[in-house]
């Protein structure tokens, strides 16, 4: 008898405290993915758009978009940690730390960092801390995450429950580190498309980003192929036409990505995601839905020993089919906003 | 009260005569970006496919299609010059004057040239000259273009209308500005997919294309957001099921590609676009729409000081759901073809 | 009068025996492509993923998968070979025989090396030997491929029948030729995602690969644009809503790619193609169908000369709509099980 040679994923009981995974694929990061991230979502933050602007101001080229960071190194996970999982409940303490490049090779590792069975003893929730490297080893993103796992075998028995202490909020001082000392006299907010720079936003400010953009079934599976992330609702017709919604239900990545993009209307200097302190996919987004998007100015903070760029908080709030002049979030009700696709809590850098 | 962040576009009375504006965003153009052109259109080309073919008859590399470089540079403008468009009305004196090759970075201003109001006092045609000029400052493309825009307010008052004169066409003393000497001997007719050079063409020729492609959603919104061209109407379904034809129009742009890929059968050889002289994009195409080309020879001329290439004066009309082998233009009503989408003049240059 | 400038492909009159076809339209591989051929079906093979892996085993750097290559190359060759094609009758003999690399130029040669005209008159089978040429003039490719071609004229009276001998498989010591001498010390196996290698596989095993993908519209078409394959039933609803099936057939090299992407899980190690000894597409497919896959190994080899590799002789089966976990390959009447669209014979390559 020969050995079961696929993968079908790591159940709950196959998690250990401090295990450490070593993810496959590793993923050279070209100038092609770029081409895609931009035909996939319409960014136009300058830094990442141009070389010529980004050298200007002190990179050493375009940096590649920090969301497509994310997705890469998210994307190795999934065949480890999340094959199996009925739920992403969570981020925490994101980070970016050192700029990517195109031409540099991502890799990925988890370590375990908290286990808890369910009372239903069928589930339970797996915190890992993800790390991600370029080819020369310095740490590009790390990030917490918790995700709600099936068991095999419900009688299993496991060990003693861990749960993780994570920050609410990533502080001041951890932003800023995958920006270089930005020349701010050579930041040219004409081409960056907006005056507006880190003074100009005051804490409790909140803008509707205006433009909506339509969803298509190609284009989100094209995104997270992309992303090499075989997380299987979101390209299998044949089950999901039998599964809880009869559709392949979008990956989550898709609307942050799609609303980062579109926050650009009004927050075109907000050039990089420093560090995301959490976030809800409050609803599922399918095929054929238009996303709107809005922000709102949660804090701004200065970077200790940055007089070049400041911080600010901003929610981040992804809407369906519903344009986002009146900010919706949740209802008379309390409840969640029905058209409400994601709120994310993160730090974004703008020059001073 | 803070500043109005978000960015709603300009209306007529914004618009000044000489106004000069710098467009965000810089875009480094890049191999990714030739290999998304390929796959939206199938260009066949193969100066444009082939460093090696491009280099032996005297490029330094590939140069990027000249359609692409056009596509980018209109993008730029469109924040600025056309978010509040209701109308493209033409284009003309449209130039491409140096080669751009990956890696290149893109830039793009626009003088405001003619400023017309309409007599309903609710919208004013625009006329610009925009210019595109890689990371050197060196021009590569340089055309007019005018648009209907609306009124923030009717009543605003206006200033003394001026309406520029342009050229009916380009002439030939100023075209193949962006084609290097080539080495004709070098270049491979049987690589390039066509015996036939500039003298085997003759004014009132006219080829049908043959060949017939569909076009998709996803495609058209990936080929547009590609560009960074945010115009509405290309990418909101929540709001255009709402508008005059209940669903997305596709880029205009996407047609003239798509039809200069089609013509690539039965012009293999017309290997740049130096020049457009007008077009009309006679109806809007939507996904599902199949597009077909022919074209007419409808001058010929030497080129200046250039033994190397000569020019063709090419009228490319693409029509949909019509195959075009008669060669749709007008009905018997004198009225144009209901099938015909795209009427475009422009000057290509061939091999002599 | 001029002469006809469109092309409108060859019919089987027009072929000779011995005819050596010199292909438009040369293409540079990039790494755009590799981005594309990743969004389209999520390969995870380390060293086609990762120039630091590629590097670290003893290739140059990542190589361009294989099967992007014989699309590629396969392209090239439609609109002289294929135009007029009724049946794409099979394949043998298919070796890769040096890698390619990001920025390598690709061009296609065929020669006629049979013929045989069908009993009807109205149609024959012609055969040719295509070969794949970097810009250096090194073969990567070569393959005997033979399609069954419409007659434009029934009374055009034709050669002698010549059928050429083709080999049933490729031999062992004519594989491996695409790949440098492995540093198997070198091979990381978590970051490829596979603890097994040569020696844990055994001849008559059967994998199923699990994972299922939906094929949309505008990625088929992106992908068969991508390779410059211009043959007409890809591409044209108008005319297809008339034909046979009502809608547009997918490329059978987008159903090759998908299921050696799908079987990765279960693969991870085979990092390459070395040879297709055959391959049938047994049932058309059409977008929105599920792609699923299985493979059997069929043999293994040792490769004379190589203590660094092994290779498996593979047989890959895709089906549409229908998991795999029985392998689905005939029906209990002994016809093919109606689901599967492909049977694929192949040599991969794994370190040992």
């Amino acid at each position: 008898m020969t050995a079961q040679k696929s993968n079908i994923g790591n159940f709950f009981e196959d998690f250990s405290l401090g295990q450490i995974i070593r993810h496959a694929t590793p993923r050279s990061v070209t100038v092609g993915d770029v081409s895609f991230y931009t035909a996939l979502y319409l960014p136009r933050f300058a830094v990442q758009s141009s070389s010529a602007f980004a050298k200007a101001i002190g990179y050493k080229e375009a940096p590649i978009d920090d969301a497509l960071v994310f997705h890469l190194v998210l994307g190795k996970t999934v065949p480890d940690i999340s094959l199996n999982a009925l739920a992403n409940l969570g981020y925490a303490d994101l980070k970016f730390l050192a700029p990517v490049y195109a031409g540099d090779t991502l890799t990925a590792t988890s370590e375990v960092i908290g286990l808890k069975e369910n009372s239903n003893k069928e589930t339970g929730v797996v915190y890992v801390r993800s790390t991600g490297r370029n080819q020369h080893g310095d740490v590009v993103l790390d990030y917490a995450r918790w995700v709600m796992v099936k068991k095999r075998d419900k009688s299993a028995s496991v060990g003693a429950e861990v749960v993780p202490s994570l920050p609410k909020s990533v502080e001041p001082k951890d932003l800023g580190k995958a920006v270089p000392k930005i020349d701010v006299a050579a930041y040219d907010r004409a081409l960056a498309g907006s005056p507006f720079l880190w003074d100009d936003y005051e804490k409790g400010e909140k803008i509707d980003h205006i433009d909506g953009m339509t969803v298509e079934e190609a284009e989100h599976q094209l995104a997270t192929r992309l992303y090499q992330n075989n997380s299987k609702v979101h390209f299998n017709q044949f089950y999901e036409s039998q599964g809880r919604f009869g559709k392949r239900i979008i990956y989550g990545g898709h609307v942050i990505s799609m609303a980062r993009a579109i926050s650009f209307n009004g927050l075109a200097n907000a050039f990089h995601i420093s560090a995301i302190n959490g976030g809800k996919h409050v609803n599922p987004l399918f095929s054929g839905g238009t996303i709107f998007a809005w922000s709102e100015v949660l804090d701004k903070a200065e970077i200790p020993g940055r007089d070049d760029i400041g911080a600010l908080r901003l929610r981040l709030v992804a809407a369906r089919d519903r344009p986002c002049a009146d900010f919706p979030l949740t209802g008379p009700d309390g409840k969640p906003d029905p058209s409400v696709l994601l709120d994310l809590d993160y730090w974004a850098v703008m020059p001073r």
